[in-house]
């Protein structure tokens, strides 16, 4: 059976990697060998295995019959989007690693997919290497998920790690991650949370069976967070991690990516470094966590490589993901509630105007106050910090 | 649709009520309604819904041509095996909870199922509500799984949880366990490892796609564990836990159940009280851990719906599954390296005779010395345990 890949860049040359190695096994679960007979990209990769297969045109992979499968691990909306539309729409599956287009465009790829009976997959978009769409469509299916909670993005994981562990403040802590290549040059769409607030619609488009716009979900990323605000959650015995949630409401639900402070004991509270977790609270189920390598070449490609060969052994048959295009709006997300950590450079008897009895916190930093308030609503809390005239961090509890 | 179920204790009258409680959403994924028809109990069970679906005699659920799915929730091989065979062979879908069954007949199960283009499906017979089963079989299907690492009995977890957080001897623990319902009156098959032996058995076999005899798995329980060596365990950073273990090598697998002395930072070092994780380790994922409730009538009784939904979405069709009959020769466990820590009551000196150069751990106990030994063979340590006259603890270290 032959396969296009679409980016050879670092999780389409694993895919390829991948499929060499584990060649014979993936051939005995499938009935036959996968080959990737073309490679788009517009790059040159001399004296690569794979140098006489690359094409430059996309049409070259969407003209060749053979193809049954394609990958796509190019990144971004554009000219995924373009590309993966007319594979689908010429009778080829897609299984994409690309979280931006899936949360962008998701729901009609599907669709497109169902309309022409072919698959359009994307375990990778998620998590990397951990199963969590195919354990959501495929084994939780006698359970109502109402949460989900995840550890998603690595690179900001391990900033909060290496910050937590070494007392050191972010802009240290992000050029340590660039140096090691756990962040990119522009780190942007990582550490202002944009990557976990795509996966998570992701998540919530998949549980709901409806559209999440991403945009819609509150977004904070890890920047506001310091060397201080980790003594404090030493102080406390919890950790700081950014955390991308949602949970049923009612007919909807309510997401939000925010840094949370983690009690120990929390299932998530010892995901260190670059692993993620996803943990799924189902009605029950109860808790149940997954967790594992959430980036990087081959668990990436790995997952990529579970949806060809599922794909393989539904080549004449649609898969259903119940994922319609149907918009769902969100929950009000200032009706959460929440503790709230604040620290400010007001006085206790400003902090007790404010919110009354409070539960202060001794990270022994002088000239400023830290507190934990009681349970409120995100619309009380927005209020009442108004009231305090210095207010250096405010970071939810979980 | 109509099903039956075989045994009404804890996890069959769970199952009743996920499909009860989660009636809608569960036939929004089948396309239809799943019912409940049939109950066989040979208890009476007066006042409970119920009542009127009981059935003595588990022919009444052969021939009752309505009836397509059939839930086996009695435990123990015998009498399940003989209904179960006949409920497959009479083309009925079959989903149990029962690994004692799995370990003992599911290659054979699972061939009948074939040649009747039926299913017989057991996710819930690992890891309770955990999705293992299928992440194996349907998700890493890109990767040769080499490792699986899993603490499969919620029971002694619980034990060792509470005996290393309060210092208290097994026999307490026991019976507190006892009195929690979280050990039964005859706690044998989970104390002495015979639960975790069968459980790691069925995963291996799905692994090898190969029969794995459970008798084959070398399997200590953890009845003499004490509260000394839980103090040596603190004074080493270290847990003691009861893993379950397969690792390939070669065309082979070495299998074993032991209490493992696990660092910090290890995936299942924070896994504690009832809750079940198990690790699988892919050539090309790496690392990645399901973690969740183990056992409890709910979590086990989800994992049982899911398999119900999944085969009443292939009701025509029979999902392959690799794992035949042709049994699998496990390797020599006495090739097993490990480094060990022993205690024993000889002085260093003849430590030193026996092993060399090792190192002591000072957990403030008289009398004894505690040590860990370099990298050895597991036949080599046999061997040179024996020069020891007097060996209190032997543990292995992950």
């Amino acid at each position: 059976m032959k396969a296009a890949v679409m980016g050879y860049g670092t999780i389409g040359s694993g895919v390829v990697t991948v499929l060499e190695t584990n060649r014979d096994v993936i051939a005995s679960r499938v009935g036959e060998v996968i080959e990737v007979s073309k490679v788009l990209d517009l790059r040159d990769f001399p004296g690569d295995p794979i140098e006489k297969k690359l094409v430059r045109d996309y049409m070259d992979i969407v003209n060749d019959p053979e193809i049954r499968i394609v990958v796509e691990t190019m990144g971004g909306v554009e000219p995924a989007y373009t590309f993966v539309k007319a594979m689908l729409k010429s009778g080829k599956h897609v299984t994409t690693s690309n979280k931006a287009l899936v949360a962008d465009k998701g729901a009609e790829l599907i669709r497109i997919a169902r309309e022409h009976n072919v698959n359009f997959m994307f375990e990778a978009s998620v998590g990397g290497g951990i199963p969590i769409i195919r354990p959501i469509l495929k084994c939780l299916t006698g359970d109502v998920i109402e949460g989900i909670y995840g550890i998603v993005n690595g690179t900001t994981n391990y900033m909060l790690t290496k910050m937590a562990a070494e007392g050191s403040d972010f802009d240290d802590v992000l050029k340590e991650a660039q140096d090691h290549g756990y962040a990119e040059k522009d780190p942007t769409a990582d550490i202002e949370g944009h990557d976990a607030q795509r996966k998570i619609a992701i998540l919530t488009s998949l549980v709901a069976g409806r559209q999440i716009d991403y945009q819609d979900i509150p977004t904070e990323g890890i920047t506001k967070i310091s060397a201080t605000d980790m003594k404090y959650a030493e102080a406390m015995k919890r950790v700081i991690k950014l955390v991308a949630a949602s949970r049923k409401i009612g007919d909807t639900f309510s997401a939000r990516v925010a840094p949370l402070m983690l009690p120990e004991g929390h299932p998530l509270y010892h995901v260190d470094d670059v692993f993620n977790a996803i943990m799924l609270h189902g009605n029950m189920l109860g808790d149940g966590m997954f967790y594992g390598s959430g980036a990087g070449s081959l668990p990436t490609a790995s997952a990529v490589v579970g949806d060809i060969v599922d794909m393989a052994r539904h080549i004449d048959k649609n898969v259903f993901i119940g994922w319609d295009d149907n918009k769902l709006i969100l929950a009000d997300p200032a009706a959460d509630t929440y503790r709230f950590f604040i620290r400010t450079a007001d006085d206790r008897s400003a902090v007790e105007a404010a919110f009354g009895s409070v539960e202060y916190v001794d990270a022994g930093i002088s000239g400023e106050v830290g507190f934990v308030t009681g349970e409120m609503k995100q619309g009380d809390l927005d209020d009442k910090v108004q009231s305090l005239s210095d207010v250096r961090s405010c970071i939810r509890l979980a």
